[in-house]
């Protein structure tokens, strides 16, 4: 006790006011209430049964602390090493200039993805742009072409917008039966941000657009030189010219110091290191439009510039690879998100899509944004089968696999995978992806 | 161009069509354009008048970037090293024990905090906790005390919520005179986090409180012992028992593995590293509630328990230590908050107080939480005062000094600085912090 100085040397320390008591029985059983019922039906689970007083004081209250360096950008703790984003465990990608890596999302709440975990999908590594250097030029069918330093992109008026942002391949690896074990491996392809920059109509309307300008290309300075056509129409209604994520300026694996967001559109037309606009007056037909970034479609077709993210949802706990540990109460919760506005609704099932209730939103609700639901159960002990069901503000249902393989061809690596996601629980409370199988 | 593969082989590469145009004339002229009004008044700033084509390929584009290795979490660009917390430049806390260091305001957009970059105050430097031995106990005047493991903790019903966070003595230091240059060294003990963690009152309803518990002392895991008295209205209405911050587990530095937050309390109340709370009938009158977090009033008096942080503002672009790149477009921006409520409306003022403007809120407005405010500003090159002043939903108007010097006694390091801030612009386009000068 005599470390203990500060607040615990004070005549009323609570430190002391404790010693002089006797403790209780000490009972470690960890109990699970059976009476207290949640407004949902669920029951708490609990702490263990405690002794009243005195308490010990822990080996680490010994000792003083780390002290606060002169200026520093702190990490997370050692002991959550086990949380960063992390490439496909479902085939090795050895080559790896085109590669991607998936956020932890069972390990995120709330619907903000920190910067350091946000998922990445590069064609050719991460390029380290000097801001002092990059250029920024709108240019094709405008009155004036521009070109703009960092340092004239931030003066202008900016906005600040939350959104989710997704991979068109999100799931592309478990469609028909499940190849991945975890929501990482699954959903990771997803991170909420809060994006600032500038909207593109800000800047177009000083480069002043051609009547005849109807599409625009969008092209980064990364060694592919990913580029692609975007319909002015998004362009000018809420397309942001982006220098920062999250309160801080764009990561380099992340498009700095420069990127396009498309709100509720597929992650690769929101081109990071962002170098060109050019107005047009019919799409480019680039190689990400006609080889990559296209659906198959019944009949051998391709669908091409299927650009918008439609409703999904995924609960995130419990999750593949997670263990119950035993019957009682546990909080069902994930995240639902949609292209095409916000979400007005999440269902959730435990008997593999039987029955169905209304989860709770946890707000703000935003357009185009992750929006986190939530949904007590009493888990009983018996196998079960875990679904949510999003819901959006025009009307669309998430669909099942089923669903979508009426109007889509689901052969090789299939982009725009918005299916429902089952997880079985087995009796012995191991959770497993059920795709294709419940 | 050869280097430039991917995207740009095709037979409709932009890269290619653009080979056979001839460039315009060139024009790196840095206009300003005095033509195109904002809805504010304010002009545009603009970049550059540009030839329309062909681009120089940045160098950067000729090599692969860095490739994504197997598991990693990120870390920002090394051309933004600048941005990072720091400790305070007015004095030197050489002993540096009980420390804190200050967010980079004036780099930071939007209202959330990078966890990298959220403020800190030790009183012992940050310790080093297991989650898997961390235990936390309610006990005292409760039916039942219980001892929580950090796995219990996260099976509750958790809550997300944006809130502001903001240490009582930010400012102190800059009362009368200037004694700080940047926004970061005035005002940057406050962070916007999205807090994720259990509602008190979820965990008292299952121990139980005692009709006589008026009051909870809560005690941190540290060497100081930190500890408060907290009222058990402010417990059982919104504190929250947390374990995650913006999308993660907390950082050791913000409380790691669990801590309290009392939205809208000044921050040395929302202990960190939690190990107890007990419910007693009366405040423990700790060290930290007699000697400490007390204000002086006139007439020798020292206010105890004023734990609220009134409602507040800080334009933090332009501010404190920026230099304006001559006269034209500039966006006033900064934050506000109340810990009683929601901002309802920022006004701003570029002549020192004499005529005000209401400036934009920047939505979601949420409760208790950062708000994020705007105001075009056409700078036409003469000396200016910029002020913001914030209203919250109680209808309570920031105050100035003057007018906190008429119920307070600002001698010493006075806690709950809450007055406007006053930037002075000069001829030059230097930006001063002119605290109690105008």
């Amino acid at each position: 006790m005599t470390s203990k100085s500060s607040e615990k040397t004070g005549s009323q320390s609570p430190g002391r006011e404790e010693g002089g008591r006797r403790p209780e029985a000490r009972s470690r059983r960890n109990f699970l209430r059976s009476s207290a019922a949640l407004a949902g039906g669920g029951m708490l689970a609990a702490g263990t049964k405690a002794a009243a007083a005195p308490l010990a004081i822990p080996s680490i209250a010994h000792e003083t602390g780390r002290p606060i360096p002169e200026s520093v950008y702190g990490m997370p703790s050692k002991f959550e090493a086990h949380v960063a984003r992390r490439r496909t465990d479902v085939f090795k990608n050895r080559q790896n200039w085109s590669d991607w890596s998936m956020s932890p999302l069972q390990h995120q709440p709330g619907i903000i993805t920190p910067n350091g975990l946000i998922f990445e999908r590069h064609h050719a590594g991460i390029p380290d742009i000097d801001p002092a250097t990059h250029r920024l030029v709108i240019h094709g069918m405008v009155r004036q072409p521009l070109e703009f330093r960092m340092e004239d992109l931030v003066r202008y008026p900016s906005v600040s917008r939350f959104h989710f942002h997704e991979c068109s391949g999100n799931g592309l690896t478990d469609w028909l039966k499940p190849a991945s074990t975890t929501v990482q491996q699954t959903h990771g392809l997803l991170s909420g941000v809060l994006w600032t920059g500038v909207l593109a109509s800000t800047l177009f309307e000083e480069a002043g657009v051609d009547p005849r300008g109807k599409w625009a290309l969008f092209e980064g300075a990364d060694s592919a030189g990913h580029a692609r056509s975007i319909p002015l129409e998004k362009v000018m209604d809420d397309t942001i010219i982006a220098y920062a994520m999250n309160g801080e300026r764009l990561r380099p694996e992340n498009g700095y110091p420069v990127r396009a967001v498309m709100p509720g559109w597929e992650g690769n037309v929101s081109i990071k290191w962002l170098r060109r606009i050019k107005v047009g007056d019919q799409p480019w037909h680039l190689r990400s439009e006609t080889a990559r970034y296209t659906d198959p479609m019944p009949g051998g077709k391709w669908r091409q510039f299927s650009m918008v993210m439609e409703a999904k949802s995924v609960i995130t706990n419990p999750s593949g690879g997670m263990d119950l540990k035993g019957p009682g109460f546990y909080e069902i919760t994930g995240l639902a998100w949609s292209g095409n506005g916000k979400i007005r609704a999440v269902d959730v099932s435990v008997d593999g899509g039987k029955t169905w209730r209304e989860a709770m939103l946890e707000g703000p609700v935003m357009d185009k944004c992750l929006t986190r639901f939530k949904a007590p159960w009493e888990w009983d002990g018996k196998p079960a089968v875990l679904m949510s069901r999003a819901v959006d503000s025009m009307g669309y249902v998430q669909p099942t696999v089923k669903d979508l393989q009426k109007t889509r061809a689901i052969v090789g690596f299939v982009q725009h995978h918005n299916a429902i996601q089952p997880w079985t629980v087995n009796a012995k409370g191991e959770v497993r992806n059920a795709i294709g199988q419940a």
